[in-house]
Order: C-alpha cells, then structure tokens, then sequence
C-alpha cells in the first residue's frame, strides 16, 4: 500500500474527473466519513449516492492546486458542470492504507440551488 | 521581502481572524484580483468590501489544512460566524514579494442566503 495521502487524492481525482467513477470507489474506504456543505456522509454507499450523480453532470475539470503529505491532502480545483458553468470545489482529505477515510469537501451550493429552481 | 507563499497566506490569515483587518489589508496587493463564489473582485478597495464585513460577522475560525511553496499557497479552515455556526472556506492564493496578487476564494453561499432570508 501506498501510504502518500497525495498520490492517493490524486489517483482518486483523476479516476472520477476522468469519468471512471467506479476507479474512483476504489479508493473510498468502506467507513469513509465526509463532511460536505450538506452534512455529514458516512460510509462508502452514502458517498456513492453523494458523488455519482456529481460525475453524472460532470463536463470538465481542471486542476487549481494540490498538496499534501502522508495523512492528507489538500485539494481545489475547478469543474463545468452541465447545470452550473463554474463549479470549483475543494477537500482535503485524510487516507489510510491507500484510501480515503476522512473527506472535509467543499463547494458552493447557491449556483446548484439557483439551477434547480430554474428547471422546476 | 520573504518569498514564501505560505507564510504570507499564514500571516494573512492569522491577521484576519484575530480580527485585526487592518493587519490582514497589508498582505494584500493594491491590485488584487480575486476569484469568488459571486465573481471576480479586482484591486484591494473592492476586496475590502468583501472581506471586511466577513470579519465583522466572524466569530471564530480553525484552519484545517495549510500548504504552499514560494509561489502559491492552499489553506482550507473552518468558521463560525453570526450568522452561519460553520462555515468553512478555502483560498488558493499567489503571492509576489509578500503580497497576496490573486485569491480564488471558495465557500458555501446557501448557509448565508438562507440565514438573509430567514432574517427578511
């Protein structure tokens, strides 16, 4: 096992920004706790259902900046998205034996919430 | 003049959340650019009418995760202000000759339209 928390993240954003969501789980733990704007997730199918339909209406990405050590790493970068044009997001995340077991993830959510209003 | 993004970012942020603005304004360009959730604010003027009433309304703040190198630095913490108990933010920031140049700024608007509906 690779312990670069880095390298992890890393392999993890290329996995599911390259639309290989199922790569991306990979490096999920099973016990995986996310903070996210909404609250809090906890395991890997509640991650599943927060961050598929995410890659669902994924156009593109682009990396701002990373860094990190061997227990974490942090992570910005910038997403298209098909409901909202500018999506940046950012987390930083804690990995053991290769894989994420702790994520603090963070977007704006007024752009999704002003999308969804439109369409309804 | 140091060089090192991250201590410019770390002293800028120390400065801010111990509510000393005036201090944190001095790590800041005069012509700042800086990428935020609602769009780009340019030169330092308009960068205070960000950011100073943000630290009106602070409360407390906790950084989760700093790094950087001489050139950019990524922080990501978390705050609680009047408003909003937790608000996490995270900066992505250049820096040239001590100076914070370009921020993209990142957080969660939906917590602090809600808490302005709520209040109107």
């Amino acid at each position: 096992m690779d312990s670069s928390a880095l390298k992890t993240a890393l392999a993890y954003h290329d996995a599911w920004t390259g639309k290989d969501f199922e790569r991306a789980m990979t490096y999920i733990a099973d016990d995986i706790v996310c903070d996210a704007p909404a609250g809090r997730i906890e395991g890997a199918a509640a991650y599943r259902a927060f961050m598929g339909p995410f890659v669902e209406i994924l156009v593109h990405a682009e990396m701002i900046a990373a860094y990190g050590d061997d227990e974490t790493a942090l992570l910005m970068y910038d997403t298209e998205t098909i409901p909202v044009k500018r999506a940046p997001g950012a987390e930083c995340v804690t990995v053991k034996n290769g894989k994420i077991t702790y994520s603090r993830f963070l977007f704006d959510r007024a752009p999704f919430d002003a999308a969804r209003r439109a369409a309804t």
